[in-house]
Order: C-alpha cells, then sequence, then structure tokens
C-alpha cells in the first residue's frame, strides 16, 4: 500500500526526520512518500501558521488522489487542514495528534504531553477534548523551544525534552509520554529508553494505524459531514485551489 | 468606533446584506466597514471552502490593521480563522457563531440552530462544544438550501427557515432560535415576529458585543497563545502571507 | 435607553461606586439607575445573605416594570435572584458574574477569578458550571477579605487584590482576570495596568451586554420557563410580594 | 431521634400529606415534625416561588435549631434554600430532589422524572447537573397539573401520573420513575404497583436518608463554605432574618 | 431486617472488623451477617484481586438469596462484582465506594479519597466517574500500606492514614474525608476527632443506606440491565456458577 | 509476531469464526492463536457472564504469556477482564469494544452500536463513557437476539441486524455501524455493502491495532496501575488463579 505522509511545513529537512520515523514502523509492501508542500510556512508555531499550512496540506491530497493513495498522515501535532482532507478524499487521512492520542491510551490510565512551545498547548489541549482524550491527558508541558531548533541543535533540545519529561512524570503519575512535535521523532527511541514508560511519537503511530485501517478497508464516511464539497469558484491568489466542476 | 465586518466569502452581495444588518444595530459613532476578501470561495459550505476562506479573513485582518480599527467581526457561522485573527491583532475579534451563542444564552435556558446545509452542523456542534455552550444548544436543524440561495431566492428559503425552526420550537422546547448562516441576517425580524420567541442573527449579535466590548477597552491577552505569531518566511503560492520582520 | 443597576446589597456607599462603575461604559442616551434594595442584608457573603438579598433584588425588579426599564443588572458576584428576575420581565437581566465570564471568554482561553472570602467560592463554581465556563475559568482565588473592607479600607484590600492575580497568573497562565465582587469595580483600571492583562468589571461588563442586548431587541423568551409566575397567595412576613392577580 | 421536615409551601394539607408519607418510613424512635413555614407561597411552581419559599425554610430551620433537631428535610423538589440552609446548621438537612435521586441511583441504571407542570423542569435539570446525576437521569416529563391540584383532585392527577410515567418508561428505557413533587407521595405505593418498576418519592427517600446520617452521625463540614453566615445587619422588611451577634 | 455484609477478600480478621464497623449503624431488629468467601484472595489490591474477588462475592450473593437476604453491603472499595450481583437479586445491593460517595455528599461540597496502595487509585477514579461524584471528589491519596498491613500494623498505618487526610485537607479544601478501604473503619472516629471534619467509612455508609433502601422498600429494578441473567451452561473450573434452569 | 486472540465464551464454533475474522487482516508473518478458555459460560449476556468469564480470559493470558505472546485480543464486546488482564502482561491487551470504538472514530464525526440483547447496552454504555467516546457514539441499538443464535441462525440474525442498522442510519445520522458482538464478525463484509457507511467489527479492529502497537513497539507502562499484582495467596476454588512467588 501507498501512505502519503504530509509534512505541513515546507522544511525538506524536517520531512526527511518524518520519512525515517515513519520508516520505521511501515510493514513489507508499504511505500512511505513523504513530502513537504509547495507552499506555506517553514514552522508550525501558531494558530496563523496552521491556517497557512492547512492550504500546503489540502493541495498535496488533491495530488495524492491523482496518485492511487491509500492513506494520507499529517505530520504536525495541530492536525492542520484534518476536517477539510477528509472531505477530499475517502482514504484514511490520520493526523499525527490524533494518532499519538490513540496510541496512548493503550498505554494505561494516562499520559501527557511535552511539546516546543507553551504557546501551541492551547491547540493540543483543543484537539484532546474534541478527540475525547480529555480523561486520559494530565498533563501539558512545553520546552520552550521553536520547532526548528529540534533540527539545528537536537542535543539541548533532547535534554531539555527529558528534564520536562521526567517532570510530567513525576508529578501527574502519567503511564506515557506523547511527542508534541514530528520534529521530535528522532528522539523517541532515546527518550523511551531514559524514561522506562512508553513514548509516543505521532509519526510512528499515525502511519501503524493507518497501515490497520487500510488493511481493516475502512474509510471515511461519505455520505454526510465527510463528503467531496461542493464544486464552486474560488478567486483571487487561490484560484488554483478550485475544485474540479467549479466555475471559476 | 471603527469595526471591520468581514464577510469570509467573496460574494459582494452578500456582503451588503450583511452590512446592512450590522447597521441595524450600530451605535451613533461607530462607522461599519463591511468587505469581502480578495481571494477565497463564493460561498462556505464545507471544511474545504472555510480553510480555503481563513485565508481571506487573515489578509484582512491584516490589512485592517494598518487602517486603525477598534475590533472586527468574521461573518460566517463557522467562525473561520477566530484563532489565528486573534494572533494578529488585540482588538476584539468576533465569530458570529460564537456571538450568537453568547447572545442566545440571555434568552432563557436553551437555544437551536438553524442552519443552510446539514453537513455544516458537524462544525456547529464543534464551536458549540469548545465555547462551553452543550447544555444550551438542545437542537441543530437545517433546512438544505445551498448558502447562494438565500440571495437568489429569499422567499422559499425563508419558508423553509419557518418551517425547520417552528419544529425545533415544537420538538425540544427551545427558548430561541440562532440563525446558522450570516446570509440570514435579512430574514431575522421577519421570523422573530412568525415565532414569537427571540431570534438570534449573529452579525447582529457580533458588532453589538464588539461594539459592548470596545466601551469596556477589553482586548485580547498577548501575553500568552495569542501573542503575535513568529515571524517566520512562508513560501510558495502564500509568500504574500509572511509577516512583517520575516525573511522569506 | 434606561438600565436599572441593582445592588443586592444594603450599604449605599458601595451602591454608588457600583454607579461610577457603570457609567464608565454608558452610551449617549443611557440612563442608569443604581439602588439598593429596600430590604436585605449589608453585604452577601454566604448563601444565607444570597437567599435574603434575593428578595430585595425582585422588590426592585417589580417596581422596576412600573418605571419603563430596558434592562436590569444584577450587580452582586453570586447572581441572587436571576432566574426568578427573568421570570418578572422580558426585559434582559444580568448578574454580573455571567456577564464577566461572557466577556472574559473574549480575552483567550482562560480566566481566573478573584474574589473576597474563600467562603463564597463555592458559589462561583456553581455559576461557573452552570453557566457553561467550566474550561475557561481555571483558577478561583480569595483575598480573604470581608465585603465591606472594600469601601472602608481600599489601600490594603487592592495591595491583597493585586498579590492574588498574580499568584493566578503565574500559577494557572489564566489570560485574564475576572474580579469576584462588584465592590472591586474601583479597582479595574490600576489593576490592568498592573497586571498587563485583561482585568474584567462585571458591573462594566454586565452594562456594556445589557446595552447590546437592548440594541439586539432580544428579551427573555416567555413561552417556557421564564414566562410570569402563576399568581397566587403569598402570606405572613412575605405577603407584599404576592403578585398582581392573586388573592391573598 | 428529632427530623424536622419543612413543607416549604404554606398550604397546611399538603404538610399532612407529606408527613403522612414521612411516617411511613420513620423509625421507631424517630419523631417527625412537619410543619409549614410562616411565611411564603401556597404552592411552589417557579423560580420567583422557590425564592420566597426560601425564606419560610432558613426561618424555620433557624426554629430547629432551638428544638434539638437531629436532621431538617426541605420538602419541595426544587430543594429551596438548600445551600443556605447548611449554613445555619451542621445537623444534616436533605433536599426531597436531591434524596430522590440518591435513592433512584440504587434501582439501576437510569430513572426519569415525572412532575406536575413543564415550566418546572429547567430547575429539575439545573439540580441533576449540579448534584452530578447527569447520566443516570434520562427523561423529564410533566403532567401539567398545578401543584395543588395534586390536593384538590387526585384521582385526575393520578391519572395523568400514570400516563406520563408509562410514557417515560416506554421511550426512555429508564429503570424507575422519580416524582417530581412533594404532593406526589400520596400516590407512590399506587403507581410503584401500576408500572412494576420502582417509583422514588423524595419525602420518603430524604426522611430515610437522613436516619441514616444522623445513625453515621455524619454531619455538614463547617469548615469551610458551610460554616455560619457572617452575622450582620438586615434591615428592612427582612429585619427579623438577623443573626444572633449582629446589630441591626 | 437482614443485612448480608459481604467482605470480599478472605481474610476473617477484616471480616470481623467490617462486622464491627457495620454492627455500629445497625438498627434495632436489624441482623448483621458478615461472611468472607469461600474463595478468592487474601486482600485486594489489584485489578486481578477483583475480578477473583467478585466470584466470591457473586458465591454469597446466590447463597443470601436462600437465607432471605434483605440487601447486601459488598464490604471492598472497589466494590467488585456489583452489577452481576444485582442481577442475582432484586433486594438492594450497596458497594462500599458508592456508599460512601452518596454519604460525602452530604458533607458538604467536596470530599478526597484516602487509601492504601496508590495502584488502587485508577479504579477509585473509574467508580468516582461511572457513579457521578467527579465534581465532588477533588482529591485521590495513598498511603502506601498493603491492605493486610491495617489488621498487623494499625498504629503505623493510622499514623499514615492522619498525615494524608491532613494535606489532603490543606491542598484541597476537601470538606470530608472518605476513607479508601473497608480495613480503615476502625480507624473512622478517631480520624474524625482528629481532622473535626466528617470522616465516611464506607462500611458504616452502605448498612445505614441499605437499611434506609429496605425501609423504602425500594429495590433493584429487574425489568431491563438488571433482569436475572439468561440461564447457560458453564464448564469447567466454574461449572458450580451455574444458574438453576441452564444445563450444563 | 504471535497475537492471541482469545474468545471469552466457551463456544468453540463462534471462537473459529473469530478465527477466521482476525485472519482476514493478519499481516504476513502474524500467527493468530485463537482460542476459547478453559472455563466459564458458553456466552456472554450478562454481567454475571461477564464476571465468570473474566476468569477464563485471566487464565489464558497467564498461559499466553509461557507462550511468547505479543499482543492479546479479548473478542467479546464487553471487554471482560481487560483491566486485570493488562496487569498480568505488559504485552498490548486489546479488548474489541474498545478496538471498535477507536477504528470508528477514524470514520467521521459519528457511529452507532447495534447488538444482540439490549440489557447489554448498559455495559456498551458504561466502556463508551470509561474510554472517552461519548460524543463520538449516538445511538444504541439491539436486535433482541441471543448470542449464539448468530451461530445456530446467521440468516435471521443477519436480516435482524441489516434492519437495526438502517434504523440507526436514518434516526442518528452516524456516519459508520459498530457490531456490538464478537459473533456479528461474519456478517461485516455484507452489512458494508447493503449499508453504503463504513461497519466496523471489533475483531477486525483489534487484530489491526494489536499489530500496529506491536510494530511501534507501544507496550502498557508498568510502572502504576498495571505493574504485575501483588502475589499473595488465593484460596478455595480459584486456588489455581494464585500467582507465582505467593504462598497458597
Amino acid at each position: 500500500m501507498k501512505i502519503k505522509v504530509i509534512n505541513p511545513n515546507t522544511t525538506e529537512a524536517m520531512t526527511q526526520s518524518i520519512k525515517h520515523a515513519a520508516l520505521l514502523v511501515a510493514e513489507d509492501g508499504t511505500t512511505i512518500e513523504a513530502v513537504s508542500p509547495r507552499m506555506g510556512p517553514v514552522s508550525i508555531e501558531s494558530h496563523y501558521d496552521e491556517a497557512l499550512a492547512s492550504l500546503g496540506v489540502l493541495d498535496e491530497i488533491r495530488r495524492g488522489e491523482d496518485e492511487g493513495t491509500d492513506s494520507y498522515v499529517i505530520a504536525c501535532f495541530g492536525d492542520p487542514g484534518l476536517d477539510a482532507a477528509r472531505e477530499l478524499t475517502s482514504a484514511p487521512v490520520l493526523g499525527i495528534a490524533e494518532a499519538a492520542f490513540h496510541a496512548a491510551s493503550f498505554t494505561g490510565r494516562s499520559f501527557g504531553i511535552v511539546t516546543t512551545l507553551s504557546r501551541t498547548l492551547g491547540r493540543a489541549r483543543d484537539l484532546v477534548d474534541a478527540y475525547g482524550f480529555s480523561k486520559l491527558c494530565v498533563s501539558y508541558a512545553a520546552c520552550e523551544i521553536p520547532v526548528l531548533a529540534l533540527e539545528n541543535d537536537p542535543q539541548t533540545c533532547y535534554r531539555k525534552l527529558e528534564t520536562e519529561s521526567k517532570k510530567v512524570l513525576a508529578e501527574s503519575g502519567a503511564d506515557s509520554i506523547v511527542l508534541g512535535c514530528a520534529g521530535m521523532a528522532g528522539m523517541c527511541q532515546r527518550l523511551t529508553e531514559a524514561l522506562h514508560v512508553p513514548v509516543i511519537d505521532g509519526v510512528e503511530a499515525a502511519v501503524s494505524l493507518a497501515q490497520a485501517l487500510v488493511r481493516m478497508k475502512i474509510r471515511t464516511s461519505t455520505t454526510g459531514e465527510f463528503a467531496l464539497p461542493p464544486a464552486k469558484p474560488v478567486v483571487g491568489l487561490l484560484q488554483p485551489f478550485t475544485l474540479d466542476g467549479a466555475d471559476s
């Protein structure tokens, strides 16, 4: 099967790290296509960045539909564009925050999230609530490192991540840690060994669950909210986002 | 004071209807600037449309900051781009769904939403939950009319709206009705008279509440989640969305 | 328009402070009538005080209906008598706790309440839950000062208020502070400047929202729970509360 | 032990019915003192009636403290004055709505409430939510009969009650029925036999639980919210409600 | 009336302590039969222990039905086998966690649980949530003592219990303490005196409430979920659990 | 990898159907070991049956630990013994209700459950709430067929299942259907084709997710609630359940 892993930011180095994590859990016969969109911010650290990044994600989903894609992964912890992506395809689309929460719920009673900047924790809370994981997620923490520092200074970042994670475990008694950024994927194994509890990388979780859903032949329902969007004109800068069948 | 009312879709006729509703509640000394964005879909009927429309909203917020705007209203019932808009300005930004729910909570114990297409009710539910109105909102209904039909065939649309609203009142005992689309603003008074219960138009609600917040000098907090987004390069089609201070 | 602001306690000095706060947000053409009831406790610091104060509030609502009142504000943070008041009039009635929570929800993701005595925090929690603000209100704190000390020793009180507010912000990361007593209204501006985050005074919030609702012509629904109470005999000390149309 | 059962309305005939129900569950050695207050409405069918009735309840609690009372029951389904009553005494105070919900929770997974007027269902919902029974209470129904009709025309009322109760069971699958008015106490046994499911009368429930709490020596905590109210002047008509220790 | 108090573990000394607590609240005319099951673990400190203990409980319920039992108490804080027990009899069955929560809700706004081992707090949380007490239970604490230490070294255990309880009260402001283990029953009075707030022993609570329910003639509903289980073959080691009417 | 699928009832024919469903989603290299326990009821249709079946499940988990098992599936929709099983092994253990809910959450906004007997819906609701899927699960329905009828008269059962499922979709607008019994696994594909929405069989879901978790190397956390149970004597009939290290 073919899984398209979309890194919603436009930093190619991070896309390669994400691909590496995805390959760790790929089954024989699974092709991982990891891409950055053709447009958007170099990192995602605000609601504004997410709004921009959503467009790039949707562009890649549309392209993926011409390429025989079996499932899509949106590899940013804010799951940007997820609902809209599910309208564009009935192939399973998974956000890495969503996937990480699902995976973490199998590790015990509770998990804590450790992310980059505290300003993004609001979005994490919204997703936890919207997806139904409020009782499970007992701690939200941030290392106060910018996303791209994970690529540029991984040693310093790892140390902060380990420190914050240990604090979360000590104070909340969480059974596991969820990594709050796709850029942390490469630190998952080392952190697992340091903490002696399960550590969940959303990229691995999403790719694994994507494979599971494809195997089960489960697709997004197309009878209601997630039917194809009505085709209509789109004007101005965004005219290229006009869907087939619409006059622009 | 100056209130900028952004119709997130690009249909100028609807922008004029929205402006008309806004003026109904404008205080002496309030200037209403009603605009459609320079880009985006002609109507908003899906998560995909919302993602696109968010960009146009953010573009108008950025322009508004150069124009001495005191408050912003996002006049689409999905409140597209609201969180990101609040990062770009500390002036109050109100979505019309959000404002309508707040206003409706003063009419009694419960309200029902009547909107255009049932496929958009999922978004309405998400907003009701996220904003804290789950106990108050006791009914979700749709007329199954496309958004632009509200402009093109208002008589037929009104009849469907009245029929659905009466059904909601009879079955749920709701104390009031919230109109689920900015395009219904012009039907608010007639429907109020027909139903004998309060009917809430989100445009009037948002403009009224915007004036109230400006009068109270209450602005969005800038110390955490809603501080200005980190400036950074944005590439490709969306390069114009690069914020000042970033290299692209 | 005419707004009647009812200070539910019988301390006239506090009524004047409340009137002062109300006038800060009054539009041109708004008349503020600030009153203390003809009966009741001199301050409200317990459920018992609230039960007594409710009667005074209802007495003033009944008198207000003969005076052409457009909207009512109940200026005590426990919102005493609010539901009953809404039965006696279809003009909007707003409690200052309720109004403050609504206003605070536009300042960001979360707020904290700082009040006088900790024994009143239970009531604050009940209102937060009942009105739907449980996710938004992330901190409850008390200065342990009696209500009337706010009038008698404002400097000491202000210092305690500032200290507690800073603690709330530091520990909870709240985006704004809600003042938990009408008697704190005069300290709102100074505290805003000291804290660098929005501070919400419920009196200003309620008067502002009252004006907004009147402008929108939104009234309490009279078709169900908030219809006029059935007229019936009331005996004993409370005989004066017999409604017109009832034999006593 | 001595249990004081306060019928918050001033209709003596109903007080006698309530006393009769209380005696059905009184242990040997329990004295039931059933009273109507010296003031207040003849029946309770609105928030306004509840606010008035609260005063009469509090008056009776204060008198009860001089009479060596071991526990109090507030025998109106809106539990008027309950929080304030708990401040005035550390003896257990039970509302009949509260007690009925607790008892019903031992009958299975769910219960439905059948009450007099639908306008009082809002209060019932508030109590269900505030006390934590939202998942258990799966149906709210009203017979649309005034409270005093239960005394004046019991046969007609019983028939409506049975009809509504059967509808609730058929539509919701509830395991039991909670009677939504103290005036229905006399119909409990007959209805139980007609429905073949448990029917809960709040008066019996409250008296039974009161005895249980006294036996356990459990009293209301006096260290926080439910400590004695601060003594202070009360003026005007309500001056008699001044607590000992206060100057009026 | 006859109440059968089942200590789900097989340690007879603890059964005697439990009986002692039960007798403290027994009415004249109540017979307390306290038993340990014929099978199962000597203490209950894990989900595994609970699963095993459930069988012993069900065995005793079945035997109790031949002995004219009026009500059953399951005297372990995990309420093992409660739902199944309610299928086997329509006599009231009460778990001590459940009963303690109900009793504690009459002591004020909030309670805290202090138990033996922290690994059992997950079960406590599940019960609190499932029974509807999430808002009331504000603190979960453990003394980290094994259950049987309560019998073997009560002085040390009591000191730890008092220390933890004081910490709970200081940090959470809870109005009362719920003892999280049937083995703590004998420490209830001493702890009440030390803490000056109500302390709830679930054994006393359950026996008291059992008596109250019997007095009210309230039984478990038999029309739905809690009807007798369908009779059917049970094979292997558990063959003795085959219900009458089934071929094995 | 080796996945042990435990059918908690002792009907071998159903175990074979379950194995068949499991094999549909097994990866190359996955061995499916499907077993019925050595003890317990022939079908699971009550809380009593679940309590008995839990023991058989735990027996099989213990045996599985000696057989190099990588993951376990508990193939009964009540997830009997799940928490206890997770204490006995750190290999992932999945219940089919739990797994089905997780899988269904990727099909859209909502799902409905269609099960065998309505008396089991209470357990389904408990699991939905405990696992965090309350918003997603919008309908609960039963075909009123005994579990073993699925083996003995599949045609009649299928027709009832299809009828009920269509009713659920029409009335609730659910995006997908979750099959509420492992015995329905063989009907999943046919029903999917008849309904044109995703249908989730918990067996396939659990096996797929088990493979995903093993691939991710995620195990149950052993640092808290799900550490190995303390070893201790177990007496009587259940003596064989004594864990290694304990004296019995």
